[in-house]
């Protein structure tokens, strides 16, 4: 089968059109997980969540048995106008050195991505144009939000098993919490949070600047496109970007922790059934994380106080996919070895 | 460095002479993992658990950095006799049935093992002579609980990176019910639960028959040794030969669902201490793993539903433990990588 990337947007409106036509999921094969589920040596369910997610990635690859073999971890970079009103604990260089230490591997998601067999692509976006201050302007113009989407666009295609989804961006997490507030209404002060570590006078200052933002561009924040360019960035874009393509080629997708789900509910806000493909790897130890995952009805498969970014919690979770694999792809029927069902069903062996 | 067992138990009281003595963590290794920690690519503990799990193994292992190569996994297997009762939704010949997938390769456990790169080891227990109902006699006798808790000692050797802990025994959430009962108070109904899929009807004779064998054994359960050979069973016992067999030879342990930790909850019964080397796999969906959990301070690595037993929870976590060591081990340090800590720490680089 060729291999081949999602058709990039030509203009800002087509990220609409896309989302009005998206793809569903393989019924047939979904249901001949189920129903290898049910003949598999182990009483009904017992393997909970694991069952349910080898249904559902039988289901998005459209293939049974499902397989986990190309995954690739997709990182998106970018920097942001908004760092100059000390919103980070870092200063904004750090950006370009942790995209040099992923390109010589010696960052946790290097370590994640060799550890479960993934593939890890790092998307540098732009680094020396930082965004806009979106205090004081949309954060990206029309031409700069498409370029950042068709990235993401560009980073998945036909034939891989998993995406996850990733950031790394000096300052995003007041970008992401800006996005969260506006899409989600309620005082700023309920998605400002630490971060990569601020103290408290930092938090309040970072909360004062998002209300500053979305006072000034209150008037066009009921467009959730619009809210992506005037107050995400261009890794949220990317990352909003990517999860789209990977459904319109049928990948799923293991979302990271409070940047990358921020930009997800752009998506979910523009079309309610387009995480339909999408699982949250992790809660972040990011406060408002579990008040955007609330939102999009994802429970996350793990739940460790990470808050790292670089896709590292949606890394940490490929390992409890290559749980849920193994066990549906490698198990042995009632049948095969020979072992009774329960009393309450039609059985064989003794009792 | 040659690899020795625990030596044999005597005689049963020399159970509680082994607690009384147990070894402690190696802080020179936790101190040396602390420090490192300091000093890698990311803001201060933003890896979140995995950066206490990588202290935790350099801590039991006694060697910084920690090591995941020999991973053992060890499931024991029982058969009881208040199954008779009708206390599972599976007959009796099913343990022995698993048994022999077990051996055939064809279980979640097997597929598990395979898949995060463990040995895995099946003990059955003597399935031929199941214990004595307990709700007549005492589950086991003295001598019977001494092999089982002897069985438990030998399946754990110095050198082990990790042991993982569980069991297969048709009847054992009754048995594993009736030890938390006893140990933790309150009414039977708090224990019972569905177990490998028991109707309302079903839970509540097991309810019934619980209370009746509290009854049975009331003056006996002051010493938490007593609970286990009157209520437990062998693969109990054994789980609790094997965690402290760990804990003797300094190798770290993951304990898997309910039983397992009803086995654990005899250990810390009689020493408070005797788990600080044991970290819980998951939470199971047996609804009064969480009261067992709260009770030993441990706070599951993963909560997914499952409610298999055969150590599979425990094994499903070990992803989670081979990321943090990956993190640990491999990442490049701020001085290495030439990147800028955070605007309130001594640094370098620009700002």
């Amino acid at each position: 089968m060729a291999t081949a990337c999602p058709a990039p947007l030509k203009a800002l409106a087509e990220f609409r059109d896309r989302l009005a036509a998206l793809p569903g999921p393989c019924t047939r094969s979904a249901r001949a997980a189920r129903e290898r589920q049910g003949q598999l040596t182990k009483p009904p369910g017992s393997l909970g969540r694991l069952e349910e997610l080898a249904a559902w990635l039988a289901a998005w690859q459209g293939r049974h048995p499902p397989r986990l073999e190309r995954i690739r971890i997709a990182v998106f970079a970018g920097n942001h106008g908004v760092v100059r009103r000390g919103v980070s604990a870092y200063p904004a260089a750090v950006t370009e050195q942790m995209v040099r230490n992923f390109e010589a591997g010696g960052a946790a998601i290097n370590q994640l991505a060799r550890a479960f067999g993934a593939e890890l692509r790092v998307y540098a976006l732009e680094l020396h144009s930082p965004t806009e201050d979106f205090v004081d302007a949309p954060a990206m113009s029309p031409e700069a939000c498409l370029a950042a989407l068709n990235a993401g666009l560009a980073a998945v295609e036909e034939g891989l098993d998993l995406l996850c989804v990733g950031e790394m961006g000096i300052g995003n997490t007041t970008a992401a919490a800006a996005v969260a507030a506006a899409l989600l209404g309620g005082p700023p002060q309920r998605f400002a949070g630490p971060g990569t570590g601020l103290d408290p006078e930092g938090v309040r200052r970072k909360a004062m600047v998002i209300e500053a933002a979305l006072d000034r561009h209150r008037h066009a924040l009921d467009d959730p496109l619009e809210v992506l360019r005037r107050l995400g960035g261009r890794e949220l874009a990317a990352m909003a970007g990517a999860v789209l393509g990977a459904r319109l080629v049928r990948v799923p997708v293991l979302l990271d922790g409070f940047v990358c789900a921020a930009a997800a509910l752009v998506l979910q806000r523009l079309c309610g059934d387009a995480l339909a493909h999408a699982q949250a790897g992790h809660r972040s130890a990011e406060p408002a994380h579990r008040l955007i995952l609330e939102e999009l009805r994802l429970q996350p498969l793990l739940d460790l106080g990470m808050r790292l970014g670089e896709a590292s919690g949606a890394a940490t979770a490929i390992g409890i996919l290559k749980a849920a694999v193994a066990c549906h792809n490698g198990m042995a029927t009632f049948e095969d070895a020979g072992v009774s069902r329960s009393h309450g069903e039609a059985g064989f062996g003794e009792d």
